[in-house]
């Protein structure tokens, strides 16, 4: 089972005070850009691969879908989701990713299936995939966020700042795919490194195709209201990635 | 028109001096990657963009391709890729990839388009990448290497060694892509930086489908043989690119 750091007190009560947890999806600033990935959501089936607080679970019945189904691995995060949605087409159960095993409501295959910032807690992503193709609808979409490789690669994550004051992000080990354990929010946080290629590679062993990869980067109007994200540019933190079945 | 670099003496001399110039494919420790992603070439149509000194078109007429065309913008290349070769089904030309205009000496579609270090000095891949395509029959094949958007991102490339000895590669600049004034062999090389998803998505808005992607990194044997190598795990140098329209 990957780790559960999210149902770590510590954990789980820096996590609620990001942005993201506060103020939903409007407050992550790759948000427009995964946005921009979706399928038309009317009438479809949606699955959410760590639906955390569940945000995109009510984002996705918002744009029409039939059923969303949100699965996570923290009970404590299922259960502020729970609280937040008053909607009977949403249901949260808790799911170990790493076997997952769901179908939707009446057994209809999904339109769409989303994940934010999970899939690098995975250990056997390939098995995950296989899972998702399977669950699709042909020409379904699979939209979904991940730490970007340069972020996980390095044994010393951390921006460097030469004496001319340029930051510069540190890498090593890029090829040494597998798990890193870093400090953020509480320590031991364990990921899983993979190159971009094993994404790709992953992807298309499943038998999906490729439609849009992103290393994100924020907006000029973005940089303008929040200056802080400008060092994104030097070394993105995501990689948005895009397939259909 | 791309720099080139090539036909500039002390490159060429520096170039000339290369293992994988003097000593061929089998002297890039890439090659048995790149050759894995090759279609079979009986009685196919091939064109190598950037043929340097015709190594791979002489391989791909070893292999039983049909008719193979080798375009380079060095006349200095294609010189030493003539005087190399005896084979009536090999032709270099010389060619500007920003404005390629080829066809094979039949007018047959080419079943594979081949490109080594190349694309990373073209300014308008997409361009090409269109040409390419249409150049290619339905199903043939694409594979290309390129220098490792890890390698071309850095305002100021170069390892870094750290008090402990660690060695680490200094990112910055990724999401700036363009032009970058390099100094390998001679000052002033310039190159084209892309992030990955740059390179994924120009393939996919010019109608390829993705088939793999290779951060590149040498095997156990490979770096047991040339210690040196053992780096490229840190910090890969080649991207590799496959592709079937």
């Amino acid at each position: 089972m990957t780790q559960n750091i999210y149902d770590d007190p510590h954990f789980f009560e820096g996590y609620s005070g990001l942005p993201r947890s506060v103020d939903g999806l409007e407050a992550a600033p790759e948000w427009p850009s995964l946005r921009a990935l979706l399928p038309d959501l009317a009438g479809a089936h949606v699955l959410d691969l760590g639906c955390g607080f569940g945000w995109f679970c009510r984002f996705a019945r918002e744009k029409g879908a039939a059923q969303v189904l949100g699965i996570d691995v923290s009970e404590n995060m299922l259960a502020r989701a729970r609280e937040m949605t008053r909607d009977e087409a949403i249901t949260y159960r808790r799911g170990d990713l790493e076997k997952l095993e769901v179908r939707s409501k009446d057994g209809a295959p999904f339109g769409l299936v989303y994940s934010s910032l999970t899939l690098h807690y995975v250990v056997d992503l390939a098995g995950l995939l296989a899972t998702v193709h399977r669950l699709l609808v042909p020409g379904g979409r699979f939209v979904a966020s991940v730490e970007h490789p340069l972020l996980t690669a390095p044994s010393a994550p951390g921006w460097v700042t030469s004496a001319e004051g340029r930051k510069t992000w540190p890498v090593d080990c890029y090829l040494e795919e597998g798990p890193r354990s870093t400090d953020w929010l509480v320590k031991g946080v364990i990921k899983q490194h993979r190159s971009f290629g094993t994404y790709i590679n992953l992807l298309l062993r499943a038998d999906f195709s490729i439609t849009h990869v992103e290393d994100w980067g924020p907006t000029d109007g973005q940089i303008a209201a929040q200056p802080s994200l400008a060092i994104e540019r030097q070394r993105p933190t995501f990689l948005l990635l895009a397939a259909s079945r």
